[in-house]
């Protein structure tokens, strides 16, 4: 099969031209790539091996496996110490600075490609990767744009899953079905070693007070303690809320939204809080756009809190989550990080979801999610779908 | 809660001791972890942190979330910084050379932690605690017979679920709602970076012989570029076999099965390899003990293979995969590694899975894949399930 088969041969052209532009403005002469998730972006299918990128020219693309691939910058080889040799044999200078993903990528495997460089500076290829991604060229919008459409209909098929009874993993597996059928493809990719979900993060009454290892905005103590996070098999009762944050990846690109159903109806003052939830997405609507400091819609996000008397419920209860957003794609934590201490300013084609979210004891979480394209004239919620809590009778 | 209070504590300090006595055999002071998996060997139970392992004396956990841990050897810090001095404020002299989790751990936070202790050598922890996860302790023998109980109770519901008409990928959702209703925690630990399989692969017919980039006994095109292996949609027609190789996370601890089912009648040579890989099995059982060579026994499964006549499809068709077996545990290939240059030798309490496969183009691939204790009279199966290829009518 064709190297470029499955995607554009422009698109392709125009993310390693993005990428080059980076890699000359942070100084470096080449990357060489080897993490799934960004192989998958600088040729939109994921293959065993290892990517490098110069400055200037064409990419090569060293394949291990699978067997099979065609193009004039295809080589196979098995391991990476013959990618020196095949450079020079196809007439590339070898880099003097070489940037490796040190941030995604083990110290031995590192260390390895250190010694296969010897002659060679090594930089940090992982920040140039995350910045490239964090901005969506038109095909990736269009594929966040199908996965918020299929998302949204999983969602709106919650209350005709559900039935009197059921336990909160009982109907997380009803959705993980109906999500399956509509196209999910399950894996949920996520940057940093420690973080661990399976397909959804459902949670029902107070179980959504227990703090969990992960840096989620939300706990849950989950079923096992090997996977300490999510649905505990809590029976969904009367008064409760069933916050349900699924996987919604249905293109390779995920979007990340959250909404919260009830059997029966729940308090006032939950109600209240997750009124304040949808009030402060309205806000964060109005204010986003390119050059949007994302520490100021944190603030901002603060401040409609402190207004409605709810800073003790929110982002957690017993223990607190200490952001409301984050850049989505590929992956589910990516630039930006809408934070208090954060640094980043939204750019145009941005992707993020934003998550103000509460804790009620008694009732459980409250708050909705939904995930934004960042456009000149403002935020595009592509997540299409009643934010009001949802009753499930 | 009490740190310890998932798992008894006589269970952790057999683990600990067992680490403490390879700590010493590599002459080394302690060893420093982080990695959720190594993590969880340790104490029972996922935590965002660090455990602090010295060569003689208590374990010290670092914690950073959960919340609310509580006994004598917890300390809660937000960053590893302040390790040093909250060891020496508890009487620890620091480690000469300190173990770090290299072939797991990304570059820049095996930085990090060396900075942390700038005294220290640096070796490498993630062998030891490959090591010492290799070989089960009892309980773990116990959550591993567990999880092949309710896998092959998985399995044996297959048949019901078919319908003619499925797709692949069909059929493997519903294999997945069963699983998840028979307790099926979903996550799916493997080892390496580049891995990645969403809860089963199921190969109907020729897509068996698609490849994969990945390092998966067998491929499969899989639904997307963005993961490409497994299901690919195929419609399950009579005379295609129906290979399910499905998640068995029931406990924390995983076990590894496949069977084949079919749809009508598959060709004469297609049962002759799924015999031959019935067979394989068979001769493995007798041979593999304690001290039996895991090339031995790779170099078994070849000789029978040649005998059969059936080397060209052994092992995938267009792509072959370079073993026959692998440790299963917390994470799915663990050690042993039963490969032709593998280097382990058998010991008592291993648990292994065996996968001798085929691809039979026109047909698709065949075999089985059963998980073994190894005990001193011998392999000891957990994975109860029938071996003969499974009508689906």
């Amino acid at each position: 099969m064709e190297l470029y088969a499955l995607t554009p041969v422009e698109e392709i052209s125009r993310r390693i031209s993005k990428i080059q532009s980076m890699i000359v403005a942070h100084g470096i002469d080449a990357i060489l790539i080897t993490d799934n998730t960004n192989i998958y972006y600088t040729l939109g299918r994921v293959i065993s091996g290892w990517v490098y990128i110069p400055a200037k020219g064409n990419p090569i693309y060293f394949v291990r496996r699978p067997e099979g691939l065609k193009g004039d910058n295809v080589c196979y080889i098995h391991k990476p110490e013959l990618i020196p040799a095949e450079l020079s044999s196809r007439g590339y200078t070898l880099p003097g600075t070489l940037g490796l993903e040190l941030a995604v990528t083990s110290y031995l495997t590192i260390e390895r490609l250190k010694a296969v460089f010897p002659e060679c500076a090594i930089a940090d290829a992982s920040k140039i990767m995350r910045e490239a991604r964090a901005v969506k060229t038109d095909l990736e919008l269009k594929m966040l744009r199908q996965s918020g459409i299929k998302h949204a209909r999983v969602y709106s098929r919650i209350p005709h899953i559900f039935r009197p009874g059921m336990t909160d993993i009982e109907l997380q597996i009803e959705i993980e079905r109906i999500s399956r059928l509509e196209g999910c493809l399950g894996q949920f990719r996520i940057s940093g070693d420690s973080m661990e979900l399976f397909m959804a993060n459902v949670l029902a009454g107070d179980n959504a007070d227990n703090p969990t290892p992960y840096d989620f905005a939300m706990g849950g103590a989950g079923l096992d303690p090997s996977l300490p996070v999510g649905a505990d098999g809590s029976i969904i009762k009367p008064g409760m809320s069933v916050m349900v944050d699924a996987n919604g990846n249905f293109t390779g690109y995920m979007t990340d939204m959250t909404r919260v159903f009830s059997y029966g109806n729940i308090s006032e003052e939950a109600t209240r809080a997750h009124r304040c939830s949808i009030d402060i997405c309205r806000e964060l609507e109005k204010m986003g756009r390119p050059g949007t400091k994302a520490s100021d819609m944190y603030e901002k996000a603060i401040e409609t809190v402190k207004a409605a008397g709810l800073e003790r419920h929110f982002m957690g209860y017993t223990q607190k989550a200490g952001f409301i957003g984050h850049g989505v794609g590929i992956e589910i934590n990516e630039l930006p990080v809408i934070a208090p201490r954060s640094r980043d300013i939204l750019q145009e084609n941005n992707v993020l979801a934003l998550e103000p979210k509460f804790v009620v004891p008694g009732v459980g979480a409250v708050g909705i999610e939904n995930t934004y394209i960042v456009t000149s004239g403002g935020l595009e919620r592509i997540t299409d779908s009643p934010e009001d809590i949802i009753s499930l009778e």
